[in-house]
C-alpha cells in the first residue's frame, strides 16, 4: 500500500511564516502527494450513486429508494406493546387540515423516509405527516391531540442514532422541517433567536457572514434540525470548546402537550427569574414538550484554524499529549480525538484513505481555532516540539489550509462509515473516566476474541467520550449476548454514562438504569407524568418500558 | 484633587518589550504616581476596624458586634404570614442531636448572625441551627423534618443579596458550613467534586495549585459556598469567559424534601441519559432540594492576565469598544466591565480612590486571560491603538502586575462600597439588550430629578447586566414610588430581566411576573408542589407570595 514515511512531523506552511521556529529542529517539508490520493470527505445529503447506501450519505435523505432494502417494522423486530392512544380518523384529519391547510401528508411513499431513521434500523407505520409553520400552529394540533389522546412523534431532521426520531407504531408525525425561519440576529452579543426546523448548516452560514459560529457543529448539519439537536442535547465537534448546549441555549419556545405555549425564548445572557424551566427540555428528546423556537448564544468566528495529525506509541501517551495539549494551546484548543489502529487499518481498507503518518498504534487529531493565525501557529508548534521530543508523539502531519484541514478530519469522521462496511456494527456511545477510556476495548479484545472481527475504539478523548464499535460478518445473538449487558456493566462500574451524547430515544432507553439510580428515574417519571400526563409526546422513547 | 493627567493609555511593560509596538504611536510612560495612592482592595471577611459597618467588608462576619444597629425583624417590616408549619419542640432538639451530636445551635448570640443577612435588611428569628458534615445526615434531618411538617431554610456563607440565605420566621436552619470536604480533583479533566460547603476562595487555592482555575469568581469569594453558588446560580466576575453554571457543572447530589437522596454527581462532561435532573436544583435557591456535593468542571489557569482601564466618550462608544474587543482580543477576553462617571466621581469622593485617566462620561475595564504572556499583549496593544485612533476610547492605562490589576478592578468593584456610603440606596440588577442597558439611566435620571441624590448605572456588560443604582438622603416612601413599579416595567418593556445574576429570594419574588409568563410561573409551581409538597424548603423564597 502506498504511503509516504515521516519521521517527523510535516508542517504545512501557509506563508512560509508561521513555522519557523519548529522547521529550525523539525523536518518541514510538505508532502502534496500524501493528499494527491484526494480523501473522500462525504458530503452529507448530496447523493453519491452506488455509495448511497452508506448512512454518511443519506442521511437525511429519502429512503424510499428502490434498491435500499425494507426495513423491519419496530413492532415487528422488538417486544413493544402498543399503549392505547386513540386511532387517527378521517374526522382527525379532516380538523388537521383546517389547522395547517395543505399540509396534512398521508401519501405512503412520502411518509415512508420519515417512518425510517437515517440509520435503517427502526421503522415506524405513522398515517400521516402535519407540517406546521408557527407555534400557534403547533398549540393547536398539541391541544387537538390532547383532547383526543392523539400520540405525536415530533421530528426534526431526522438524523438522530437511537430511533428517537421516528414513530414506533402509527404516532402522528409532527415535522418542524417548515419552522425554518430565523427570527433574529443580534451582532453585538452574537445572540441568535430562530425556530426550531432551521437547518444547523443554514444557520451556520447565517451567523458566519455575520463574524460568529454556531457553538455546535455535527456531521448530520447539513439535515439536522437547531430544534432536534437541542432536544436530544446534541455534542459534536466543538463541545471542547463551546460546551454543552445547556451553557449555549439562552431560551426556548416549548408548546406542551397540552397545547400551553411556555415562552422562555429569553436572549438575555443572564437571568435569574425563578427555576430555568428551559432546561427540562434541553435533552428531553421531544418527550416532555416540542420545542418550537430556539435562542442560542454564538461564539464569534475563529480568523484561523489548524489541524495536527499525529501518531502516539500508546494510550498513556495520548493522555498525556493531551494534557500537555492543554497547558501549551490554552484558550485555541477546540479538539483532541483519537482512534486506535484498528480504525486506520479500516479506514484505509474500506474507503482507500491513506494515513498521513507512520503506523502507530494510536493517533490523535488536535484541532486549534483562534483570532490570529501567527500566534496560533507559534503554540502549535511549541506543543508539536515538545510532544515529539518527548517521545508522546512518534510522527506527525499539520495542516491549516481549509481542503487539507477537511481531509485529515475525514480521517476520523469517516471511520464509522468504514465500520458500515466491515459486516454488523455493535455500537457503544460511552463516557467514562479518562484514564480508562481505552480499557474497554482492550478488555474486550480479548474477551471476544476471534468471536468478534474488529473491536476498535476511538471518539472525543478531550470529551471523555468513546465510541466503542465491534464488528461481526453478521449478526450474531451470541456475539450480542457476550457484548451485553457486559458493555453497561463494566461502564457502570466505572460510573461512566451508557450514552454519552446520543441520548437514549427507542433503542436505549432501557439501560439508562446502568446511569441513573433509582431516585433519578422516579423523579423522571415524575417529570413526564407532571407534563405529559396522557403520555402523548413521543412515547416509548427515552424512559424504561419498566419503569 | 490630584490627579495625573493623560491623553494617550500608559502602557505598563512587564518587560519593556510587549508594548513595543504600540510603544511606537502611543505614549508609553509608566506612571507609578498614580498608583501611589494605594487604593484599598477590601479584603473581604477581614476585620477592617471603624470600615467594618461597609458590607463590602463585614459580610460572611457575624453581625452580633455591639455597634450595629439592630435589624428589623422580617415579619415586621414585610407584610408577609407564617405558614402553617410546626413550632420545633424540645423533643424536635432531642431527635436533632442524635441526628447530628453536639451540632445543634440553640444559643441566640450564635443564632443572630445567622438569622440576618449580610447587607443587614431581613432578619429571621429561627431558634436553632444545625450543623450536618455528611448527605446522610442532610437526609436524616429532612427526613424528620418532612414528617414533622417542619420548616427548613438551607444556608451556605450567607452571602446572598435578595434575603434567600436566612429563615423569614422561624424556620430551622440548616447549614453547610462542616460539609467543606474536597471529594476529588481530576488532573487530567479538571473535574473537581467537592461537599457543598467548601468555601469558593479555599477550592479556588486548591485548584489553583494544580494548574485550574474555579470557573466561576465573586467578591464574596471569601465567604460564600460553593452549594450556595449552585443554588443561586451565581453569575460574577468570570461568566463572560467560562459561562453559566448550567455549563460548567457536570453533576449533584441533593436531598430532596422528604430525605430522598438524589445522587446526580457525574464527574461526566458528557451524559445523554434522561433528564438532566441537576439542572433544576441549579438556581433554585434551596427550594426544590439541598445540594450536598458539587461535581464541577475548571478551566486551566491563565497564565497571563491584564486589565486595561479607559474613557469612552460616550455610550456607543462603549458598545463599539466591545464589538472591537470582542474582535481583537478573541479568545483572551475575561471580562468587559463598564461604569459611568457618576460612579467614578463616588469611588473618589467616598473612597478617595484616584481615577487612572482622565475625566471621561464612561469608563470600561476591560480583562484579558491567556496562556500567553507575549501574544495576549500584542493582542491587547493592537486593540488599545484601534480604539484610540477611530477616538472610541479617549484615555485609557493597562496594568500585568498582580497589584496594579487588582487595584484597576477596584475601581469597578467597590463602587457598590462607595453608594453604600453615599445614603440610601435603592438597588436594581438588571438584564437589558446591550443596545438600550443605558438608556434607563438616563430615562430615570430625567424623571427622578432632584428627588434622587444620585442615579448611576455600571455592570458585566459583556453580559448585558446593568446594575442600576439610585440614592438618596434616607429611605423615601416617594422616591420608591417613582422607581418601582417603573423600572420593572421599562425592563419588562425590554424583555429584560428583573433580576440578572441575585436570584428572587426573598425580597424580589414578587416581580418575577415581570420576567416570565403566566404559563411559566404555573410550571414552577407544579414543580415545587412535585419536589416539595409540603414547601418545606425555605419557604417564602423564589416564587411570588401570591402564586
Amino acid at each position: 500500500m502506498p504511503r509516504a514515511r515521516a519521521m517527523a512531523p510535516h508542517l504545512v506552511q501557509p506563508g512560509g511564516r508561521f513555522w519557523r521556529q519548529a522547521a529550525r529542529t523539525l523536518a518541514a517539508s510538505v508532502r502534496p502527494r500524501t493528499w494527491a490520493g484526494t480523501p473522500r470527505v462525504p458530503r452529507l445529503g448530496s447523493p453519491l450513486g452506488a455509495a448511497a447506501t452508506s448512512p454518511w450519505v443519506c442521511r437525511g435523505r429519502s429512503s424510499t429508494s428502490a434498491r435500499a432494502p425494507e426495513v423491519m417494522l419496530t413492532r415487528e423486530r422488538y417486544p413493544v406493546r402498543r399503549l392505547p392512544f386513540s386511532v387517527v380518523s378521517g374526522e382527525d384529519l379532516a380538523a388537521f387540515e383546517r389547522i395547517v391547510p395543505g399540509r396534512v401528508i398521508t401519501d405512503p411513499e412520502v411518509l415512508e423516509a420519515s417512518n425510517v431513521d437515517w440509520l435503517r434500523t427502526v421503522r415506524g407505520s405513522s398515517a400521516v405527516l402535519l407540517k406546521p409553520r408557527t407555534s400557534e400552529e403547533v398549540a393547536h394540533i398539541l391541544r387537538y391531540c390532547h383532547e383526543r389522546n392523539l400520540a405525536v412523534n415530533p421530528q426534526g431532521g431526522n438524523t438522530g442514532m437511537v430511533g428517537g426520531s421516528v414513530p414506533v407504531f402509527d404516532e402522528i408525525i409532527l415535522s418542524t422541517a417548515l419552522m425554518n425561519q430565523v427570527i433574529s440576529f443580534h451582532d453585538v452579543s452574537g445572540t441568535l433567536v430562530c425556530q426550531a426546523g432551521c437547518v444547523l448548516e443554514e444557520l451556520s452560514r447565517h451567523v458566519e457572514e455575520r463574524g460568529f459560529v454556531m457553538p455546535l457543529d455535527l456531521g448530520a448539519k447539513g439535515s439536522c434540525h437547531i430544534g432536534g439537536n437541542v432536544a436530544t442535547n446534541a455534542g459534536g465537534l466543538r463541545f471542547l470548546r463551546y460546551g454543552s448546549l445547556h451553557g449555549t441555549v439562552l431560551g426556548l419556545e416549548v408548546v406542551l402537550a397540552d397545547g400551553t405555549v411556555l415562552n422562555c425564548l429569553s436572549a438575555l445572557r443572564k437571568d435569574n427569574t425563578g427555576y430555568d424551566l428551559k432546561q427540562l427540555f434541553i435533552g428531553s428528546e421531544g418527550t416532555l414538550g416540542v420545542i418550537t423556537a430556539v435562542s442560542i448564544l454564538c461564539p464569534p468566528k475563529p480568523r484561523a484554524v489548524s489541524v495536527a495529525f499525529l501518531g502516539c506509541p500508546g494510550f498513556p501517551e495520548v493522555l498525556q499529549t493531551f494534557s500537555t495539549c492543554k497547558g501549551l494551546l490554552g484558550e485555541i484548543l477546540s479538539a483532541y480525538e483519537f482512534m486506535d489502529a484498528e480504525c486506520m487499518r479500516l479506514v484505509r481498507h474500506h474507503l482507500r484513505l491513506t494515513s498521513p503518518v507512520q503506523e502507530s498504534p494510536f493517533y490523535v487529531l488536535v484541532e486549534t481555532s483562534g483570532s490570529r493565525a501567527g500566534h496560533d501557529a507559534e503554540k502549535l508548534n511549541d506543543f508539536l516540539e515538545q510532544v515529539l521530543h518527548s517521545g508522546l508523539v512518534t510522527d506527525g502531519t499539520v495542516a491549516t489550509d481549509h481542503t487539507k484541514v477537511k481531509a485529515l478530519w475525514a480521517l476520523r469522521e469517516r471511520i464509522s462509515e468504514a465500520l458500515s462496511r466491515d459486516g454488523y456494527v455493535y455500537k457503544y456511545d460511552l463516557s467514562l473516566p479518562t484514564e480508562r477510556l481505552y480499557d474497554l476495548v482492550t478488555d474486550l479484545r480479548a474477551r471476544l476474541g476471534p468471536q468478534a472481527k474488529h473491536v476498535v475504539g476511538y471518539g472525543h478523548l478531550g470529551d471523555g467520550n468513546l465510541h466503542l464499535n465491534v464488528t461481526s460478518e453478521a449478526f450474531s445473538p451470541s456475539l450480542l449476548g457476550a457484548l451485553e449487558p457486559y458493555v453497561y456493566e463494566w461502564t457502570a462500574g466505572q460510573r461512566g454514562s451508557v450514552s454519552a451524547e446520543h441520548g437514549l430515544g427507542f433503542k436505549k432507553r432501557d439501560v439508562l438504569g446502568y446511569s441513573k439510580p433509582p431516585e433519578a428515574l422516579r423523579l423522571m417519571q415524575q417529570l413526564k407524568a407532571l407534563l405529559d400526563p396522557k403520555g402523548i409526546l413521543n412515547p416509548y422513547k427515552t424512559l424504561p418500558s419498566q419503569a
